[in-house]
């Protein structure tokens, strides 16, 4: 069991040496720590780190790390995150009709492979409710029209929050999200995109893709912004088709892709790895 | 050695048996075929082919196969292209001051496996003279303004037509050609683009994809058209980056994207295995 | 809707042709033809094809066609299957504990990409009954013991008997076929191994993999034989790994890969792709 | 211009803040670090780390930089390397027929992509003195035969002893080092092996592989031990192959992985980014 700091400030001497020695001082050992310093030193370089030590042994009681480790994160005008590798995130998935992406994640939840605390299914249609109810997760389903809409993002945004929901997987949901329902959740909404992000944004991308007659496909997994298909990207795969794939193919072959960036990057995410700054990710290995 | 039939025509009852009866009637010995037809029946589906027969033994003179062949590609309203396996395609490659996609074509050249009959290199700057000259290749140094880019071109165009060249390659060439230079050699010239088209079209795309922070950079090969990178895709790959990535590096990395996916198609085009149609291409295996 | 010839024989002139015209005069289209021609001449070179022509329109009716191919198969020495693609083939998967691969060819059979009449599941435990039930798939769960393997496998072979199984899929089925078992289902039976093979061949090849100190771990999908680990290889693929990764994260992340490269080959096979030949297969794309 | 700390030492706490913070009291920038402890706290867990930081402000002169930190580094009880980014490491480069490898390294080198010292090229053939000549570096050509394969070794060590030699890089330079030459450069001798090892140990294993039927190739960079191909694995790669590639293509396309996989272990190499354990490698991003 280990603790996780996910640190970013305006890069500075002695940033490194500061976090190393305020473990070190209360007897922690440090697992892993990797660090990014992003622009030159002209431009206002900004630093990232995460650092994962060990709790156990460490002076400090788990409750009162992040109070501990305020004054330092001051100091350094730190923007300082404190999680725990054994405290799973409360996750909501959103889905529609299409399962692929929706069953994965399910299934890596049940084998424990990702620290995931899978809370409620939110989807618009019913077809999911009996395997949800088989995995004993619990199902909403919420209807929406045009007209329904703000209703039901309310609706929805009520079921997440009396779930107490930290991360909200867009397991290939059809709805676009309004810009208040993303601003409750900011870099929180994780989306799968069916394309190679920036190539073929908007509807239908393997009708598009098919139309240039690529030799690629892509998927995307990024966070969910006001900006449509432009927010923060956090991973990216392609695989490689030829004249012989037709829209239909393209669209089967992408779903593989799209099913494990996303798995990727949820992972990622529940890792306490990505840290967000303007536009872009720094996705720590 | 071996005989290449490179077909295209409206898809059709027939048509794949009345060209192995025209080989296997002169005893010849099909050694590869492979086909695709594009579109339903419904939109007017066009039928592609590319058949490998053997020549010795042909009952038909090799500079006769295509005379002997033509009534029958006119039955079926074929566009029909007749090559050989040992006749290397007459190539010029087009280059500037960057080196790797120029050295890699060279080695393999040199190392014989692709068939190309390398005729000259033609850069805009006398960089790679030396290395030319110690292969043993011609090199045209033409400098180019843009005050004389026409009659540059121009310059161009007639070594390539003294050389008898049938395929160009622009090896990384900085400069974009006229529509009056591509109309000359349709479907004969292959670019390399370094993005993964259609994503950063146009300059700088390593800053593009840096700026937008993508995890994915691409390389594209295709024919130049009159529009910009929009020309027919033959090859694409892609390479995972991350945050550690700077435009400098980005740009490194490519390179060898670049070098491989362009060598590929290169390789492809001159073993007769691609077809254009519209502006995608069919890629035989 | 269409028929498929799956043919393999000696290498010989005209026999492209002579299939070609047997379609063609009884008023055929072929959609695809695909061939390969295996060896030189010297060493007596094999020749394969896939053949896929619409059956509407044909002159002859579907369940006569193989008895009139009869004679042209005869006179070249070919073996010769036809089979539709809209007959799915009747397939069994056999399972053990674990879900990753047989859940997701689960949803795949659901979303119907596959061509897969999923008829029963076996398994030596009871832990996927509830969901098999849910998506309607007869659930046989046999138990084995060193001591009951022989009675266990005939009751395996009772079961796939009763339901006219043609494919068996071994989703991380974790027990070694006997030979008698391996003979009623020549070629017929996909394993997946979870390395890349022939390297880590036997047990433990995640813990092989990090004890060599590996970059890529790799899976391999192929036909059981009574070699256990050496039956023909029909796909496999790699993941780059690090240091970073210990022998539970590979297990993990080559869970990824066993269920691509499984559902990969079990696709080939149900679309007729692949012929066997001594150890070695031909997948056509 | 920066300096880097490539240390390696029991797991211990504190090592990580006593690093960090000899560097911020000289008053030192940490650009990058990144760090792995590899094994159970049970099983005597080794700590490795890579840490690069500005020279430019440090207030220990970089000729004492390792001088200064010995202490620390004998508290830990390190094994520590300091080395500078601005200082290429002095190289050879071993070559025989094949010119992929050697032609690939040298126009990286030309290009400046990789800190590179190239002092001499070492091969048992003449065939590439002129464009080392022409490239302009020393070519030394000792040819060899097993009677005077022990004599040639020597005249070998002896020209990399002159040119102060700190790596060797073979390119697929098709001789056997003796244990003797080898320990004279413990890790400090590149290799690219033909295959995915460990599969395919030994000679021919595109044979190999195009006997066995596998669908994919490989190639492997490691460090030379005095157990051939079993050194300690740099990077490895794959490529995608089918039932149509022949022996000879197997070959060439193996060219083109053998070539990336060497480039980017040489890189990490030059880097400073490989520490080596026991028959492992951990290579830092």
């Amino acid at each position: 069991m280990s603790a996780v700091l996910l640190l970013s400030c305006p890069d500075q001497r002695g940033v490194v040496a500061a976090t190393a020695e305020f473990i070190a001082a209360r007897n922690g050992n440090i697992i892993h720590a990797e660090q990014h310093v992003d622009g030159g030193p002209s431009e206002g370089a900004v630093f990232f780190q995460r650092v994962e030590f060990e709790v156990d042994g460490f002076a400090v009681p788990r409750e009162s790390i992040a109070a501990e480790f305020a004054p330092l994160a001051k100091q350094f005008g730190m923007t300082a995150d404190v999680s725990f590798t054994d405290v799973p995130v409360p996750t909501a998935i959103l889905a529609s009709k299409q399962p692929h992406c929706l069953y994965d994640l399910l299934t890596r939840w049940r084998s424990g492979e990702m620290p995931m605390d899978l809370r409620v299914i939110v989807s618009n249609h019913p077809d999911h409710a009996e395997i949800a109810g088989h995995m004993g997760v619990p199902y909403l389903h919420l209807p929406v029209t045009s007209e329904s809409k703000p209703q039901q993002e309310q609706q929805v945004l009520e079921a997440l929050s009396a779930h107490g929901i930290e991360l909200v997987v867009m397991a290939r949901y059809m709805q676009v999200l309004s810009n208040d329902f993303i601003d409750c959740y900011p870099n929180q909404i994780i989306n799968i995109h069916h394309s190679f992000l920036p190539a073929f944004i908007g509807a239908n991308p393997y009708r598009q893709a098919h139309d240039r007659g690529v030799k690629l496909i892509g998927a995307t997994a990024h966070y969910a912004t006001s900006d449509l298909d432009e927010g923060p990207i956090i991973g990216q795969d392609t695989a490689h088709v030829s004249h012989r794939d037709n829209v239909q193919r393209l669209t089967a072959l992408g779903r593989d892709l799209e099913t494990v960036v996303l798995a990727r990057a949820v992972r990622a995410h529940l890792e306490h790895r990505v840290l967000v700054y303007g536009h872009k990710t720094v996705v720590f290995s």
